[in-house]
């Protein structure tokens, strides 16, 4: 893993005054030694911001590191001070929860490209004292996946318990177990893929090119314009947002109720229910995040193939890997779906691998994972004690 | 049906040079007595372009209409002069062709709304001279079969033999049964629904807020501008077709292959097929279509539900129809899912309406209509065959 920059006092800063509900910091990493990317380049100094809930124990074996999603950030549990809003998975982190924070040291770092704190083309370019846009370089999944294990060499942690996380956490979670397959003692990568398919790809080109449509972007330097192309990140996150929710979800939740209305209007405002829904998740998203790190992140999971170093075979790339598996997906996810959850574990299973497999079943997409879905939580919960009994990690409930 | 204006040879003009492939013709409708839409507004005089193939028989029964979709014209057959190119549905229509213009009169109408010749909002408002714009009065597929039925009425054709169509086609065949229940003899609603659902409705409204998220949109008087608001419009038709296409197509045709290069490039040109592809639909859309129009257009699917006016119960909507019935879905279409033919089939069935059901097995989803699908064409040319046979067409090959 090459020489990293080392922990050290000096380089952590407190960022938020949330402590009550974890610690939340930053810390500069490739500062001597920069993070070669895959795309060659070389990243350093940069940002790495992150949150950790518990204690870490004397010989740090209870590490558990989430992986959030392409529009998530560190911020899992507890109040999110960008937002003011509750994290993202209350329901999984804390304490008595599957991730319980009175026994495992649980940390999640914003990926690298994105805009919660972590270097990405919205921070302030080092070397020329203006923000990246397009000179930041374009990552992979792997990138984001070395950055983390650079912060966690800094912080002296060498073995990951548990790695966990969805959607683009999961592919997150895969890539630690084929990268760093000695680090890792469990994985749960929950409703993901292996590796993006035409499909995946094609529903995020609408929204890059929807971004870089509006005049407001002005080839990644709105920074410079004091604008921001807000109308073209909206129409990406609505076109997103449609593949997170499944198709009778959609028509369950809202079918074709009109919005605040006893019949249509015959005009364009939004005179169904579903039309105001996803309006409004368009504009607040546009509140919370950097319209090129849409771009960056996105184009991180389009080029994430697992295979691609294993000379195409999947099995191939998890056979060094010690780490066991909880392999999870839902239903009516139709963006991620239980037939790539299976290739997963088939290629698991292929070389002898200790795999679990479920699909739950949920009406509601691929936004399963981060809603309170019992039984997700509570096989997530079971399958997390189990390893740590295997691990040896000692706990209050035995 | 009212008083409309009757066919007179002064209003029907010659727009097209192309009458060896069939007669482009325009004609003037509404004149006198306006069409009432379904929102309360009247439209009239309004033009309708359509196109015909064979000869109308002395008892003219043998007539088929033809419904286009979404972006589709009444080029059916023959060269497009509007684009040089083939029609969409060369396989279906033609000498020897399911609907065989050798025995049929095969008519197709450019929809109310539309941008082929048809009254749309980029035509002039003769009132003031000027484009409608969003003037035009917002329209539903009943208005659209309201218009072909004028049409008819104005060419003294009372009874269709067959109406068939796909997708947004297939809404106004299932429309025409239920508006006209005496004047259908026989009914082809093909990749279709019986009412817009959540999914349908958000990804139309996705693209409709790419079109007016463009500044060249000018609030839909760009014609005022000398620009249109074609990244917009781009946009919206490559979100639309990927619902018009399944993942398993996509991955079989595309998959992760790169576009003219041997590596990523880490960069956000288009580096896979399907992102060359796509932003090719996108752009060579926008040269034959106008964005208003896709607008209208997508606003009257989204209002179609067809048990509207029939207490929300979709067999009493059927409860009148004279018509005998073909409904055929796609396996692998997820737009308008085979299980929404279903719906339609069980509809038919609760009211003894005559009906045979298929779905046909194709990789193609949505688009699989427009494509040469052996097994779809054989079906169709099988049922007009005994429907012609019932109906006593007179026919060449008995």
């Amino acid at each position: 893993m090459g020489v990293f920059v080392r922990y050290t006092p000096m380089t952590v800063t407190e960022t938020s005054s949330v402590a009550r509900d974890g610690k939340a910091q930053s810390i500069t990493l490739g500062q001597t030694d920069p993070l070669t990317l895959d795309s060659g380049e070389e990243l350093g100094p940069f940002q790495v911001a992150y949150k950790s809930w518990g204690q870490l124990n004397a010989d740090k074996s209870n590490v558990v590191l989430v992986c959030h999603a392409l529009t998530g950030d560190q911020y899992v549990t507890g109040v999110n001070p960008l937002t003011g809003r509750e994290g993202w998975w209350p329901l999984m982190c804390g304490p008595g929860r599957p991730l319980d924070t009175n026994k495992y040291f649980v940390i999640c770092a914003n990926v690298l490209g994105s805009c919660a704190g972590t270097s990405g083309p919205a921070e302030v370019n080092p070397k020329t004292g203006k923000p990246y846009g397009l000179d930041f370089p374009v990552l992979t999944i792997s990138d984001m996946v070395r950055a983390q294990a650079m912060l966690l060499d800094a912080l002296g942690i060498e073995d990951i318990f548990c790695v966990i996380g969805g959607s683009m956490g999961g592919m997150q979670v895969l890539q630690w177990a084929v990268d760093y397959p000695k680090r890792v003692f469990s994985a749960v990568p929950i409703a993901t893929t292996w590796r993006h398919s035409a499909q995946n790809i094609a529903f995020h080109e609408v929204g890059r090119q929807a971004i870089m449509a509006d005049p407001n972007w002005h080839h990644g330097k709105y920074y410079d314009h004091g604008v921001t192309p807000h109308a073209g990140l909206a129409v990406a996150r609505m076109a997103a947002h449609i593949t997170y929710m499944s198709e009778s979800g959609l028509t369950s939740r809202f079918g074709r109720s009109l919005q605040d209305r006893s019949g249509v209007t015959y005009g364009f405002d939004a005179d169904f229910q579903i039309e105001s829904y996803l309006r409004h998740q368009g504009i607040s998203f546009v509140d919370r995040f950097d319209a090129n790190s849409y771009l960056y992140i996105t184009r991180a999971m389009d080029y994430y193939d697992l295979t691609i170093n294993h000379g195409g075979i999947l099995a191939d790339a998890f056979r060094e890997t010690e780490a066991r598996f909880c392999v999870m997906s839902f239903a009516t996810d139709w963006l991620y779906t239980t037939a790539e959850s299976r290739n997963i574990v088939r290629a698991l299973n292929a070389v002898g691998k200790q795999v679990s497999f479920v699909e739950i079943d949920s009406n509601n997409g691929h936004d399963s994972f981060l809603l309170d879905e019992p039984e997700m939580l509570e096989i997530i919960a079971g399958f997390v004690r189990s390893a740590a009994e295997q691990r040896g990690i000692s706990t209050d409930d035995g």
